[in-house]
């Protein structure tokens, strides 16, 4: 079973936005046994629409289209869909009635006629429900090869791929059987992790393919099967997620591929009870952001003192001036300082600081470029760790961030 | 004149790694007047490559191919070139004594006989050459159409648009001009900011394309023009620009694409010689973060009170508990406190405070899920505003710190 994804819209070929919608969608494809073919990004452009319709009808089994479903008139794909299947617009009431309420209830005026126009629709179509947003998905099928359209917004179309495209896709085609299982592991790089693992990679069964997918401080290992007895499929997924854990358990920290290390760590707080605080000076505040993206971070989280000014760190968490002027403020000393305070403070039972220079310029210390302090608080001491992390500024601040939880949650494993 | 591009590589096909050379790519064309008609990402398979070649040859002037240039056994690309071109690979000299060069200084070994098989290449191709890396670009021609085979390594594909592909496409081909130009508006919804705009967009000359461009709280509007007459296409974009300043300068805040609402706060306080603090809540530190991403932050943000937990803003912020007690620590009578108390705390000229439920389950308060009051300190006054977000979660936080950095925009402005 074959798909293509198509991208609309003349911002992605002029390079003013990139595509990360067809990403998302290869991946929830993949997982549930349907191989991506292609992907193309067309421009807004009603003839070179029609003709990759066209083209694809004869080539996959399940063509998905994002982009071109806004209330504006460079927004064409649905009437192009209309020409391409011989139809035309009518109106559906259930939309209509969702585009009123989520309008009313959002922005706090009555919908427009724009607003209610979101609710025409193919008449051959199948509405698929967009609880996020005002366009509606779209299931058309031509022969045997089903046509799909999704609005271009990404939370809007992840929704919808989510609890609609992909439960219908399941429910009406037969697939083989693909079972991926990630494994997640953090704190030791690509080669080393492969040197600890060779024996046991070198006799995995034939059916099984193991990926290393490293990025920075983690590597995740993914398993996949594929065929059509599915128990057979587990249990050779299970018995070598066994014999991998017996190799590496210090290093895994969960098994699933969209959990990040603030989920983790949050994971472990609520099972312990404990609580988490942060001081935050070159992240800015990112460490929190992190922590409080996760629902019900409020259980454990208790807040951050994003200390970014140098009179910040001495007003609001007390840092003795004369620690600063001795040590600098990006320091060992600082950090451990600032991550006690902050515990204190907050009243946390752990606490991450952060303190150095993302760049590109020299801030309020000698520090170089790249340079990172990250302080850990615990109930039993205090810590700190020196990174040079670099440069752009985005990584800087981004792998700071993921360092620091990394480490918490090797203290925290360890209470 | 147009082009196409092609990534080769099922990595991302299966979504595990995002595509952005195509972007960087496009935006170059772009800018020298060509065209990008289409872009695709196919599989490393010879017949999948072969067919794509072909379906391309009748339609583009020019064809960007990346990826499948490596030294392993997936890497097929050059071989592949070699069947559409009825061509064979031979030894470029100048390509090998650069390869053997690169792997002594880089890596201080000897160059293998892999990294010496870089140097093979099609006896009809132009070499381009690869500064950053082994694997050397190529250039070829069939009938009317160039195709351009390039590494997919970024920073390499870079090197080589930059300072071979674009420079002999300039010299080979004559080109239209293109003329854009963005306005980047803050507020708004697309269908209310058409709405507004609607007489003038349908009296825009033919010459000009309009491309409305929204995401969470703004809306990008793109004009373009193409023709041959330069003077003339940047007198209409002009006008019309000039026209469209007329009925929304209130929601316009600049013309740089790439210009965020942090990029324009820090701007205009950096002008104004002032400071910024934040005291956020259900924003979980998200408008701190996006302010100290950028470079130079640190001249006028102090930091943030991310006050999460209802004790925290009790303890940090000096909230009085009875307000909390009788409004409920989501209302606007605590935002208001929060942005007062921060501004003092930092001693900043302006504060954001944020306090809301971003759900997915209720907090500490009876409020709404998707409730948001965002509170505003200035030198002059103190403000709040309640919001409607809806879901899910990430939307909220993001919408909500946007907001809030727009509404701050609009005070500094004022003063």
């Amino acid at each position: 079973m074959k798909a293509a994804i198509v991208t609309v819209g003349d911002e992605i070929l002029i390079g003013q936005i990139t595509d990360t919608n067809s990403g998302y969608i290869a991946k929830a494809l993949d997982k549930v046994g349907i191989a991506v073919y292609e992907m193309l990004s067309v421009s807004d452009d009603r003839l070179h629409i029609l003709q990759t319709l066209a083209f694809l009808q004869n080539r996959v089994d399940v063509v998905v289209i994002t982009g071109g479903l806004g209330p504006t008139k460079d927004d064409i794909t649905k009437n192009t869909l209309c020409e391409y299947f011989d139809d035309h617009l009518v109106r559906n009431e259930a939309v209509e009635a969702h585009v009123i309420e989520l309008i009313e209830r959002a922005m706090k005026r009555p919908a427009s006629q724009v607003n209610k126009d979101q609710a025409l629709v193919p008449s051959k179509c199948t509405v698929l429900h967009n609880a996020f947003g005002t366009a509606p998905g779209m299931w058309m099928k031509r022969a045997d090869t089903v046509f799909i359209s999704l609005p271009g917004v990404p939370y809007e179309m992840k929704g919808l791929i989510d609890n609609e495209v992909i439960p219908k896709l399941v429910a009406e085609f037969e697939r083989p059987y693909i079972i991926h299982k990630t494994i997640m592991t953090y704190g030791q790089g690509e080669s080393l992790v492969a040197e600890r693992i060779e024996d046991w990679e070198n006799n995995l069964p034939e059916s099984i393919k193991l990926a290393y997918l490293p990025s920075p401080g983690k590597v995740r290992l993914r398993l996949s099967a594929r065929g059509t007895d599915e128990p057979l499929l587990l249990k050779a997924i299970e018995d070598a997620t066994l014999g991998l854990k017996a190799l590496i358990a210090d290093i895994i920290v969960g098994y699933d591929e969209n959990e990040t290390i603030e989920v983790v760590v949050g994971r472990l707080l609520t099972r312990q009870g404990k609580t988490l605080a942060t001081a935050e000076s070159c992240t800015g505040g990112k460490i929190a952001q992190m922590i409080t993206s996760v629902p019900g971070s409020s259980a454990y989280f208790m807040g951050s003192a994003v200390t970014y000014a140098t009179e910040a760190k001495v007003d609001i968490l007390k840092i003795e001036q004369q620690l600063i002027d001795v040590f600098s403020v990006v320091s060992a000393k600082v950090a451990e300082a600032m991550a006690l305070k902050a515990k204190k403070l907050f009243g946390a039972d752990y606490a991450i600081s952060t303190t150095g220079n993302a760049g590109p310029a020299k801030g309020d210390s000698p520090a170089e470029v790249g340079t990172v302090f990250i302080g850990l608080a615990t109930p039993t001491g205090v810590y700190s760790y020196k990174y040079e992390l670099g440069q752009p500024r985005e990584k800087v601040i981004n792998r700071a961030a993921e360092k620091g939880l990394e480490l918490i949650y090797q203290e925290i494993l360890k209470n």
